[in-house]
C-alpha cells in the first residue's frame, strides 16, 4: 500500500495499472520458477524451503491484486475497460493460486517423487508465465503488438499441450494404478497444474480482447 | 473467418450475431446427437468414429465462438447488451466443451459399456440442445416470445431431471461399487454430462434476461 | 412474486433491493443454522427432518434470488452498480446451494457420523452467514461503514480458517484412510462445505467494492 501511495505522486493516475500489472506478472514468473525447482527437488529439506517460498510469493501476489482492485475502485480514468482490468488482475492472481495449490498438495499428501507429467506441466507453466510477462510488459505503449500477439499464440499452444499431457497422465493413472487413494492424490496435484495453464489462457484471451479494442 | 467476412457484406452489421448464434446452436444439436449415438454404440470401431466426430464438431464450435467474439470486439452496434452476447456465446461453447469432455473421458478411460444413467443424461442433453436451438433461432425477431419462454421452461425442467439422475447415479456408485478406481472413472464421466446440462441452464437464464430487457 | 409486487407499491423502486438482499441474508442465516444442527444430529429421523428443512430453505432462497434478478431487469434505477447487484445476489445464492449440496451428499452417501472437521466447518459457515447478514443489513444507509468493514474482515478470517481445516482434513483422509470410496465420499462433503466459505468471501469482496465506490 505504501509503495502504491508513493508511486501515485509520480505516475499519471491511469499509468499506475501498467506498473502494477507488470509487478504482478513478474511475481508470477518468480513463483513459476520455484514450482519448477520444487518438482525437480529430491531432498525433503529443499522441498520444504521451496514450499515456503511459494507460500510467500502467493502473499506478495495477493497484495498486488488488492492494490489493483483499490486503484480500480478509486480511479475515474482507466487505460482500458474496467471489466478487462478486473478480469486480467483476477486471472493473474488465479494462476498464482493454483501454483500455490499444487505446492500445498504435494506437501500435505507427502508426494516425495514427481512424475514426468508433473515435471512437464511445471515447465509449461513456467514458459507460459514468461510469455505472459512479455505480453503484459508490452501493453503500456502497445508499440509492439506483434510481440504481444506472438506471446498470446504461444500461451494458447502451451495450454493445448498441457491438456494433452494431463489427459494422458490421468488415463495412465486410472488404467494402471490400483491404489485408488494414490490415484486421488496425484489427480488432485495434476488438476491444479492443468488449471493453472487454463488460467494462463484466460490471461491471453483478455489481453487479446484489449488489443482488438485498442487497435 | 472467410464465411464471416462474406456475410458481412450482405447482413446489417448487428444482424450477424443472430446468424452466428444460430450456427452455434445448430452445431450444438449436431454434437449432442452424436453423444447419444456414442453412449448407445457397442462396437469399438463405431465408438472411435463417433469420438472423432465429436472432436471435429468441438473445433467447429470453437471457430463460431471465436467469430462471435471478433464481431463483438469490432462492432459498435450490437442487437442486445454486449455482456449478454459474450455470456451467451461462452455458455453455448461450454456445453459443447463438456460434451467433448464426456467423449474424451469415455475413450481415455476405456469405458466400454454405458450405464443407464449415462444414456438418460445423453438424452436430456440432446433434448436441451434442441430446445436451445429453438430459443436461439427465435431471438432475431422476438416475434414468438411464447415459444422462447416454453423452451426456457423445458430446459430448466430437463436440468432438474439431470440433477436427480446424477445424484442417484453417484450415490449408487459410492454405496455399491467397491472398485474405487472404477468409481472415479464413472464419476468423472457423469459429472461432465451433468455440467453440460448446467451450462444449458446458463444459456436459458441469459436468454430469459435478454427477453425481459427487450420486452 | 406476489410479495414483491405488493412491496413495489410502498417502497421507492431502488430501495427494494435492500429489502430483498436482507431477506436473502436472513434466509442464509436460517439454512446455516440448520446445517450446524444437522452435523450434530445423531438420530436418523432428526437428520431426515433437517435435510428436508434445508431443501425447503434452498427453494426460498431461489425465489428471493429470482426476485432480485427480475427487479434488476425491469428497474432503470439501482442503488449501486448493476453488475454488483447481480454478483451479490448470485454469491448469496451460491452459499445456500453449497449448504444444500452438503446436506444432500450426507444423505445420499449415508454418512451417519460427522467428523470434527465437518462440525468445525459448519460452525464457520454459520458464523460467516451471521456476519454477512450484519453487513447486508447495514448497506441501505451506509451509516455504519465501520460495522460493515468489521464483518468483512471477520468473513475473510473465517474463510482462511476454513481453508486450513479443509486442507488438514483432506490430508488426514488421504494419508490415513485406506477405504478409497470412503475417502471420495468425505472429500465431496468437505469440499462442498469449504466452497460455501469461499462464496462467503465472494460476498465480502463485492460488499467491500460497493463500499469503496460509495464512500
Amino acid at each position: 500500500m505504501n509503495f502504491n501511495k508513493i508511486l501515485a505522486f509520480f505516475i499519471p493516475r491511469d499509468r499506475i495499472f501498467f506498473t502494477l500489472f507488470s509487478k504482478s506478472s513478474e511475481n508470477l514468473v518468480e513463483i513459476a520458477k520455484v514450482l519448477t525447482e520444487l518438482v525437480n527437488a529430491t531432498v525433503p529439506e529443499k522441498r520444504a524451503e521451496l514450499n515456503k517460498m511459494i507460500a510467500d510469493l502467493e502473499h506478495v501476489g495477493d497484495d498486488i491484486t488488492h492494490n489493483i482492485f483499490t486503484e480500480l475502485s478509486t480511479n475515474f480514468i482507466t487505460p482500458f475497460d474496467r471489466e478487462d482490468i478486473h478480469y486480467l488482475a483476477s486471472s493473474l492472481d488465479d494462476i498464482v493460486d493454483f501454483i500455490h495449490g499444487t505446492s500445498k498438495r504435494m506437501d500435505l499428501y507427502k508426494i516425495e517423487e514427481s512424475t514426468i507429467a508433473m515435471k512437464k506441466l511445471a515447465e509449461i507453466i513456467e514458459k507460459s508465465a514468461k510469455e505472459i510477462h512479455v505480453a503484459v510488459s508490452n501493453m503500456e505503449n502497445m508499440n509492439n503488438p506483434i510481440r504481444i500477439r506472438e506471446a498470446i499464440v504461444r500461451i494458447n499452444s502451451l495450454e493445448n499441450h498441457a491438456d494433452d499431457i494431463f489427459d494422458g497422465a490421468i488415463a495412465d493413472l486410472l488404467n494402471n494404478e490400483t491404489n485408488a487413494v494414490k490415484v486421488i492424490k496425484m489427480k488432485e496435484v495434476l488438476a491444479n497444474m492443468e488449471t493453472a495453464t487454463d488460467k494462463c489462457e484466460d490471461v491471453a484471451n483478455v489481453i487479446e480482447s484489449i488489443l482488438v479494442k485498442n487497435s
